[in-house]
């Protein structure tokens, strides 16, 4: 049999361009997807959306996953449940998320019917719409939940016109890209991230609990490190507790900083909800105890 | 030394996103570029530019790289004083591209003094724009040059245009994306491939030369084939030539095709130019000659 | 300036082969590492080591990351500590580690003074070997610790000549290779992982304990769950445990399991060690809380 | 239908480890291979084999693909019918093969009635091993020809010996791995590229052709000018000729550099032979046109 030297080209199949798409996770360490990107665009975020055979969908913003729909409700109920059962049932009534426009946090928070408003403040209105179009699973069970309320602008904004107002929440998520902080420098890139913002949603949440999401500090120490230090300026440091949750996607545990006036927050206090796929009481409490490297890394 | 366990986040350097962009060229096998994405949008077309130590700025669409800033006058250069040269000196006045809407085709049609009015008809008014701001170099040595006009429109339209208006070019180029042609059918993805389109060519440019890049047959067998079977089905077999060049960054030689009702093409009669960097008359000579294994599979 | 057209070739920097090394961790997603290959063998077992950036070393046996130096102590402590320290005070004494020519499980088994011989039963000599040169960090704090012994032999072979000789263990650890486990059979791949092989552990270890590494199960849940079967066919149900550690260098959490006769054994009974890195007893006990989407997998 | 979110282990499929092999080709370019690794070795040299759905084999020697089973075959005919058909016909009776332990070159050789001897030098036993169990194809047509001998050993040694022997040859091939070569120095890291052992070539083959490969010098452009200066150094200028081939594999043209005795080696000589798959009359004489750019890196 004669042997093929020349090939035809290949078949153009499904939407979008397949690639083989590397995100940088460490110097020269990636996470290979081979894909398509389904969504891509370089306005005032870059965007881009993968479709994966394994991952399902994965949004990428600037240089970062920041979830896949495979996996997404783990880092969404580490995020929301652990502040939430770690106040007395029923506590949180009012909810503000800085970030979060992808509706994933507000999802879970949603699931308590005591729970009566949440906010979503979300600087970029491309991911709602985004979301709405390739993540529909990320919207509440009830997308017209009378409880929610989303608000395209700067949270720093909102923030200050909330201040003015005196309005107050019991939980602030700040569920936001990876913020840019150096090690040495208690300068932060992000307004958001700073002293400054810290101090102010301490005015807006006098008793209540306020949680931020800080990377993986495997790979991105100064991140948790340069929040924790935050914190430490902010908030009373027997307030401040850290926890973690393994997210497949993001390789290594993803690290969670939260300020909980509430004793003993690793012992949840609610009543166990039914309707997740990652929380349980016993993930609660788990969640709480760190590696030693991490506690030598936060000198704890 | 106590090793370090954690690693600080990688720092954002530059502009766009930091990845490895694996572009398919056959199956199981990629060409890939640790590079940013400086652009990105999936409108009309999957646009894509990177920005790539070695290769400069990389412009795709769809699935295929479009040319690098490193070596992209091989292929215009080769598409465009090919034909100019093949006809008597001074013969080639008035010019067609179709697609072609990053200039470069243009750029080296208007090294000619005898050329008096190059037309671009390229249906994506994104690409000129895309060029003008990451790709300047592609641009004419005049960018006022009078000679030349851009129209935003489909090529199909505007010929049908031309047919009607009776005006003919001496030499039409098709320099699109690949085609999407199949290896057993007439039947052609895009009108603008089609014998259709051929025969109307053909009335537009009844003394001309008509040129189309064909792809790179040893990867995309199918795309040479399938256009030259249209050739033979509109144009004198005699008048059909095949020619090749290396683009670095295509892998194998990329061919193109022409219909020249002159004799012995592959004597160049016009005027060698200087202000080329690929393309001198010993290399216009030697693009004719194809490897053996391209005569079997164009039946030759 | 003249732009350059051709280039020089890299250097040839360093030892070994400079690759982009993509590790396939499941349908379309890999690992990559741009690193150099400074060691390959196909010979009994493919074996591969890379130097990385940020890794330090990593060593593939066929399909699979085995450990690299920057996290193995996380593995390895997990494997480790936590069945030792689920064990009354000095109760372990004798330990077989079948697999684990690397040295790091017995590098901390020797840890603790009470153990008064670990042995090592690999089938491949060359591991050792390779670690010794490689990553010598994980032999034993004394690497001519007079109660270890390394026997390069198939396991299943040392272990039934243990079995007519009476011999007994402690403590034993599997820690070999991902075992080839189908989804739905019991019949195993390789002898090592069957239910065979572990009613012979049972005999050779009567009262003691026998833990299994079972991969990462979110992208390979049948390793995990076919080992449970396996478990629950030759040991009581009340005995077995499931644990996890979150190995970043492996992705997603590890999972072991583990017979154990003693109660409670997420509550440490030994004295806690000084010199960890991962480990603590805080650890120890989170380390049995399952994410609920483990139980479910394993109709917990 | 309850989405599934653990994921079993991949299958292993087929011999080898299947990864992502990316091949640096210049700085953070790289071609990448989704494949097999079927041979890992780093000896003498670091040998891995691939085999690939598109590629076939493909056989890598340090830091460099040598050739791929599917377009070996142009690499191997433009090594050896250029020079033989630049030679008037059946002058060529006794070659010497420099390397080429892979047997490619030999092959074409062979193909020829009036050669007589074919000796191949190659100082790695494994190439000639490797081949003749993963790239059969590579063998002469007639594997126990008479014609052929190989020696193991350095083809310095074998020189120097055949000089005092006072033995010669028609036509020698230097068919090796790519030199390391620095831009600015005349030193060679190798000895078999050097001004030296020219030297001794042109007294052994002091009526003939001395060929060597280049590289590609898109990639690599100080292999060929580096090689180009030793030959201006050792041969009279007007008998060298440089030439081209593209190698699909290899992406840009590969360069081979010729002293060649005879006028107008760019006319052959001979009788064109019909068992090639690449080489034709017609694709040596256009072999010999260089792009412009070539040009001006080689002051020519």
């Amino acid at each position: 049999m004669k042997k093929e030297i020349m090939s035809p080209a290949m078949k153009t199949e499904g939407k979008g361009v397949k690639v083989f798409y590397g995100e940088y996770v460490n110097e020269d360490y990636l996470f290979g997807y081979i894909s398509r990107i389904i969504y891509g665009e370089s306005g005032l975020q870059n965007i881009y959306i993968l479709e994966h055979k394994f991952w399902g969908r994965l949004l990428f913003i600037n240089n970062n996953l920041q979830f896949t729909s495979r996996d997404e409700f783990v880092y969404h109920e580490a995020l929301v449940h652990i502040p939430i059962q770690s106040a007395p049932e029923g506590f949180i009534k009012r909810v503000l998320i800085c970030g979060g426009g992808d509706f994933g946090a507000a999802r879970e928070a949603l699931k308590y019917p005591s729970v009566q408003e949440v906010i979503i403040v979300d600087i970029d209105p491309k991911i709602p719409k985004l979301v709405r179009e390739y993540f529909p699973e990320l919207l509440p069970e009830d997308p017209e939940d009378k409880r929610l309320k989303l608000i395209t602008e700067d949270a720093y904004v909102i923030v200050n016109q909330y201040l003015q107002e005196e309005k107050t929440f019991d939980l602030i998520i700040i569920d936001s890209t990876d913020p840019d902080i150096g090690e040495t420098t208690q300068e932060l890139s992000h307004a958001l991230f700073g002293v400054d913002f810290h101090a102010k949603l301490k005015k807006i949440c006098p008793t209540g609990i306020i949680v931020q999401q800080c990377g993986t500090p495997f790979t991105m120490k100064n991140i948790l490190t340069g929040v924790y230090r935050i914190y430490k300026e902010v908030y009373p440091e027997e307030e401040i507790y850290i926890y973690r949750a393994n997210v497949p996607s993001f390789g290594s545990d993803n690290a969670f900083i939260m300020k909980c006036p509430f004793k003993n927050p690793q012992f949840p206090k609610g009543i166990e909800l039914s309707n997740t796929r990652y929380y349980t009481f016993e993930i609660h409490q788990a969640s709480f105890a760190l590696p030693k490297f991490w506690k030598e890394a936060l000198e704890l």
